[in-house]
């Protein structure tokens, strides 16, 4: 498991008063960036130097408890399941309180850069996300 | 069914170079947007002058073909449910060519604006679900 | 001048209850994004078919009026100068009470796409920007 | 001086493979509100408990340097000019190498909450200007 500490920023709510439900998504994914970065397969590194791409073709997200500007939040990263060219991530987003006040999920395929057809999950990266 | 028509902007991709996949989710919002005011029940008049909120508890989406900057796009909105005091709605995302790029569920539930408890959708709305 | 019509949308706003600030640029951009694809200049095509970017080197903007959901906006881009290699736009967002509500300018270089040195204008993109 | 800590997500990037420019004004506003959170103004408590709003007028910024995903950032927030009911910040946007990437400024005026006309900074918020 990872954890990834947050804030919700002002541009993160809308004019109901609480979080826009598509910024939890993108939430999640800035604590899937933090993760990649922690095994050294940081989006610069992959885009450099690396031949394959991690594009979502599926996302999901509950949102349990209404999420407001300031409010801190640690998001918990785990794997769900690993395929031979997919992987799904789920985060929970915990609030101070330790209440978890959504959850979501991305399901990745792993894409050749040159010809954009699945190929299987490079090692290192299959063993980072065995360990997660 | 209600049709919105979008173009994805520079702001709605990333730098792999194609669209990140919360931005869809907002393009979905947009539409559902678009709709409640063609139904005269836009935010600003939501926010003002009624009772009821309508939360988003639960999204999801598919990502099935790779959108880039400049692609036109048709969502097409249209009710999957009609509960007593909630509503889920599905989107079609096409493109130019007339191929679903992806698709989106939004669930939304009736929220009493002061106790914050479900209540049923007011009959202006259900009327207006059920012509979707 | 240039009119793009455009509309406050529920993510452009912040729990102020209003437009957050930094949305007024992005609102902005997509009116110059609309221009450049009317004379056939879009950012899909700069990227594919052409040897320059056009990066935005400093940008500013004035919040005349508080702008909230649902508001109607006619941006109207016009030029306010152009260099050998760089040029400026501004931008009047008018409500639908043709109210001045901001104003935003940005200031473009013309760089060459490999050495990322400034180059001149080309002519077609001269061209267009002397018409608007 | 108060400094911020942030990192370029991939969702603050766009397909030139650069930081989108308005996310430079997000990310300042970021080092804002993590400011106003540590003199005990966060917005939640504004919003909450105090009887001013301090939105944005006018808001500027240069970019010196490409910004691309995964770079950290150190944005020093400083005072450039303290009004009876008005205030400047200025923010540099340090890269890891210590080089200024950009620079923004942002003017914020005081209202009423109630009647929405310019009041005097309240105490507690001139202090702490002054200290920054």
């Amino acid at each position: 498991m990872f954890s990834f500490q947050t804030t919700v920023k002002l541009h993160n709510t809308d004019s109901a008063g609480l979080l826009f439900f598509a910024h939890q998504f993108k939430m999640a994914h800035d604590a899937y960036e933090s993760w990649l970065d922690s095994i050294g397969l940081g989006f610069a590194k992959l885009f450099a130097e690396r031949d394959f791409l991690l594009p979502i073709v599926h996302a999901e997200a509950d949102f349990k408890t209404a999420l407001a500007v300031g409010d801190r939040l640690t998001i918990e990263l785990s794997v769900e399941e690993i395929g031979n060219s997919s992987f799904t991530l789920a985060y929970d987003i915990r609030t101070a309180d330790d209440v978890v006040a959504g959850t979501a999920k991305t399901v990745h395929v792993c894409l050749d850069k040159v010809n954009r057809g699945s190929m299987p999950l490079p090692d290192d990266l299959r063993d980072a996300l065995s360990q997660l």
